[in-house]
């Protein structure tokens, strides 16, 4: 008799992705799956790729919840914190939203709107001190998948003094499971294929969460949709400080993390080498012309950027090895 | 410790997801991969999706496969007869490729030319009596990719004499890695994306496989390259003989079959629930107009079309379950 | 001063292209363009590849359409009747809706629904006679796209006695834009990048439009939507009659036809080749195995499939060249 | 009788877009194409989108151009300078490849490597006096893609004194057609489809263009691979000085530009809207967390970034109307 975990949400593409991993996962037993319109219809009807998993989804209420060891919450921002509140103390959460994620109410008020429902542990395992905090919880944020992508890349540079926190510009592309499963013309296929597409350019949400787990204190940040289903690449610059090697305190800042790899030098990261894993990938150099550090990092956001990282932190809290479950290869092509 | 296990041709895209699947695997140990122009190169290197697989590529010698208790062979045709004969008869063998699959040395000669190298046990296992046959065998030549998405579809049909074997209408189409891994120009992304482009049209070297292992005598198949990396739909037409229900006769075949699943009736597969996995979805209808029996199959050709396939007679080779380090469920979206 | 021209439901795919192609056009003026829920916008808010033609989406009102020398009726099926009996008999009308393509008012209720609002001149220039017949009509209905792909292939063959026209087998392929702009959730990018989906399979409404335009008396016809924006790709197969060579009857058939080109024996038509342009690629060849003729079709769903078609008729119905304004010419790569 | 016109180097993409517009060029008449390895070969081989351009492509050899009135070379770099040094002067030539763009020969040594052919006239007409420097020319060096992009962007803005010169940092991804029509096997559509992937990162060959042609100074420059034909999408930061507002400046800019569309604020350029036509599109913010200037910028590279833009060249160079034969709308979706 395994774990008893529970997923709510389940119809999107974090929650498919996290039913994929828990129905995969030795330690875990997928005891509840909920949704809101899809209430009633089986996990294959909304889930083709879940064909065999023997599933009927629940309405989303805190009683189907409240029974299992541990909850996944996968809804819509806003959602989560009113029931994550009817939730049991005992019952372990994380919350693959961004309710609990901000510590600055005012962060949460001018990208958001709403009551701030306040911060929860953040659940980055990778950020020095927060492997231990995880595993202590109760309650967990997850990251942001824009926010992974770029604070595996820049938190150690920043930490390490390595470049200045004031001046950092990103630009990151996503796959376009990014902006969810919901019918919206300037999503259909005939529209993103061969499309890159900036989007919220100026005043994207995720700034301040990208913020508080860098340390960035100026950030130019600008996210494109690109033309497939998964995978974030962000390319993330900041001026240096004095000639650190930026490629070696990434190498030492993960040396002993399983799911994150800074590659040999001269090797780049690309998406499709992390789609369906957990993994980060990431390089560095300093930028011949500019003298800028440049630094590269690739996830898929459904995977380390989402249900991946959900299921890591959920180890983690679990006492179970933090890779349980999970892989760190990708399925490519 | 584990069976040892090895995997010729590892540069390649079926030979790169044998390795994540071996890899994954909780009763195998991977103790060697070979290649040809990129031996001496780290796995990492050749596939970067397997970064954090500590392994380099060995040159494709009998003495570094003959110390496993299982070699998988990912060659090119006509490429694996001889490295299969150097090898001592307690190495069990499971061969990607096309050498040992046909009976009639003349279909091999009049399709791939040289000399014919003897039929082995044929690797599908859901055929009646294959299971066994797997089981008990040392030399396993694994299905084709479209051979596997057409048999699969129309052989329990053919068998149950639902429908006439002498007119059977195929049109398959494939995503590019059907096509391999090889730098040609009508392969390359500009030509590809957006494209849906036949091939070998009236003459595929296919035919033969298809017909020995479903019972058609009369078969047109034309396939088709599409625009995605995985996948292969294989739409199947056959002239009914009198009214048995085509979706009945499927459900029965498979009843058992952990991988292929006949989907509720209304309900047509697709391929991108299949990718990553190493199932086979099938629908079936009688056509309201022309009245023939209309079959769709969906895989991966690299799953249930070749990698995963080939793990699953593994499996039955050596007394596992079969299902051991496979997923039913695929990576979507 | 040219020829004045409205375009009603200017805000799909197929109504963008018209506009695209009636903006190019030297002897049409764009005098109106009209759309539903999107009336009042800018063209370029709704079609941002049009930015730079000023002019502002009218509500769709035979007022605003009365004025005009021909207008082009590119709306829902069952929509542009009503609407083309309210236009005075002096205009001049293309409507690439179905409402007017069947004479068969049985075939329009059993697929549609509906009164049938009766056949109009056909709008397939190639079609023996159907030059003249287009110049002469002041209604024109537009062959739909699948049919266009399908019985450019498939009508020469029956019509020269070729093949029997009892036991025809098509299945096609379409560019996702083929199914329309609505935001529906299974043409989102996530759900068709990587896919390969067949859809009302067993009963498509295009059937009875292809029998009419072909011949054909038993047909089994399999859609398939692919993972690109544009292009059909049909493979129609059929039994010879005698060994007529294929290749040659459409040879013959299309040899003064300026947008239908019968590639040279061993090249195959691909859909990346029309795409942008207004032209039919085909092939042809007997199956070695099964006897059958194959004949592989190519279209841009778009061109040749709606808009540049419909630009076709009405230069014909107009007196001008039947090419002015369009081009037998693909964007490609 | 029309203005004749030899394209050498036909076979590639930028060839044979270069092709198309000719082609379809109300007054240009397209006498020779030119190629190396496919000389011999019917345009249509090589091109199957054209196909019905009744043409054999021939050696390049300086005898088979200098009849034509006007040459466009499209080889690659380090070609172009020998072969235009062997046509009369009274020829036009328009240069689409690298060899006569930078006027400082240290950084064509640095970069491409051989000896420094020296800079022609720069052919973005878009710049300040650049128009009636292209029309007295008798020999242009077209931009390259990547320095089209960035350029219509940067530009006016540093002319403007509206941002400083040493800190711009710049993210571009291309669709695969930028990456040439050689099969490598980095670029075949298994491993491009579903990936972003940075390239040449920190030491790009076309930064010394873009600091010539921007004025910038400092220069951070990222390209990345996108999962796309065509397109390039470039994301440009800089710092402000003052509070000009950036959109502004770019409108004035462009005010008379018949190419280059500064979009209504609060919308954003994206590649899909460029595709097939010689546009670009623009849009211009301040970020409000960091205070950079952002500006994006949409071009089709084989269009404005190649064949499009040499058109431009070439009308200006024959005292034509700019526009003519070209188009500012695209081919979508």
């Amino acid at each position: 008799m395994g774990i008893r975990v529970a997923v709510a949400g389940a119809s999107g593409y974090a929650g498919g992705e996290l039913l994929r991993l828990v129905a995969g996962h030795p330690e875990l037993d997928l005891v509840a799956a909920t949704a809101h319109a899809q209430a009633g219809q089986p996990v294959s009807a909304v889930h083709p790729q879940l064909t065999g998993l023997d599933l009927v989804l629940a309405a989303t209420e805190p009683a189907t919840l409240a029974d299992a060891d541990l909850v996944f919450l996968a809804l819509p921002h806003g959602a989560s914190a009113a029931l994550a509140a009817a939730l049991p103390e005992t019952v372990r959460v994380v919350d693959l939203g961004a309710d609990h994620r901000l510590r600055d109410a005012d962060g949460w008020a001018r990208y958001y709107g709403g009551p701030h429902a306040g911060a929860w542990t953040y659940g980055l395992p990778e950020l020095p001190g927060q492997r231990a905090a995880i595993a202590a919880a109760h309650r967990v944020a997850n990251t942001g998948c824009y926010a992974v992508a770029t604070t595996l890349a820049l938190a150690p540079l920043i930490a390490a003094g390595a470049v200045f926190p004031a001046d950092v510009v990103v630009v990151a592309a996503s796959g376009t499971s990014g902006a969810g499963r919901a019918a919206k013309a300037h999503l259909i296929g005939s529209e993103v294929m061969g499309d890159l597409s900036p989007y919220r350019v100026g005043a994207h949400q995720h700034v301040p969460e990208i913020k508080q787990a860098t340390g960035a204190t100026g950030l130019s940040f600008t996210p494109v949709l690109a033309p497939m289903p998964r995978g974030i690449l962000a390319t993330v610059t900041a001026v240096p400080v004095g000639d650190t090697d930026p490629h070696e305190v990434l190498a030492q800042a993960y040396a002993d993390a399983p799911f994150v790899h800074v590659l040999p030098e001269g090797t780049w990261p690309h998406t499709a080498a992390t789609a369906g894993s957990n993994s980060c990938h990431l390089q560095a150099t300093v930028d011949t012309d500019s003298g800028r550090v440049i630094v590269v990092s690739a996830i898929d956001n459904l995977g380390k950027g989402a249900a991946g990282q959900a299921v890591q932190n959920a180890n983690l809290m679990l006492g179970l090895p933090e890779t349980t479950g999970l892989s760190a290869f990708g399925v490519a092509p």
